[in-house]
């Protein structure tokens, strides 16, 4: 899984939905922006369901190198493609209620393959 | 990142090592037997290395379904694949000390890219 570029650079997002929220998280990855995919560098994304109930969706989005990553986290389209869901954060909030989702977010290098 | 035959599985082991065992375990998996990628249905594997300290090293591995995942698991690959790291932890604990890694399987679904 590597290119000629050498191995890439791996960011994924670990989020724990709320039950009540797990039809509308699944319906905004399904229907996302891919503003992401015209980002330099960006090789791709997945995102992984668990098996199991209740535990953390991955969301696993695959760079050249580092500085391409870094060039996405805070450029327009990272704000265009988590606009909605900024949006349900912002509402809940703004209800007093319990944030709908929690995020883990980490960085990777591929150690081998 | 998906085949002709549909989105795969995913197998992902989270393995927290010890700082005393990095090295052996980075070179295990750097040396590894390849006996996994004997296996019908193997996509493919990674292991991926978190960038900041301390945090679990992700083993990834891609499957054509899951039924080619569980043929693997108690595979008579599966023991050759694991065969020096289940050594290890068998004489940590004959030693009588703690075991150097732990670890938390878990398998997803593609749920999008």
């Amino acid at each position: 899984m590597s290119t000629k570029d050498g191995p890439p650079f791996v960011a994924i997002n670990f989020i724990e939905c709320n039950q009540e929220y797990v039809e509308r998280f699944e319906m905004l990855f399904s229907s996302r922006a891919h503003a992401i995919d015209r980002m330099p560098g960006f090789l791709g994304m997945e995102v992984l369901k668990c098996t199991e109930r209740d535990k953390p969706y991955l969301v696993v989005s695959r760079w050249k190198d580092e500085e391409s990553f870094q060039a996405w986290v805070g450029s327009p389209e990272f704000h265009e493609g988590h606009k909605r869901a900024f949006e349900d954060l912002r509402a809940a909030k703004a209800r007093g209620e319990e944030t709908p989702m929690k995020s883990d977010f980490r960085t990777y290098t591929v150690l081998t393959d």
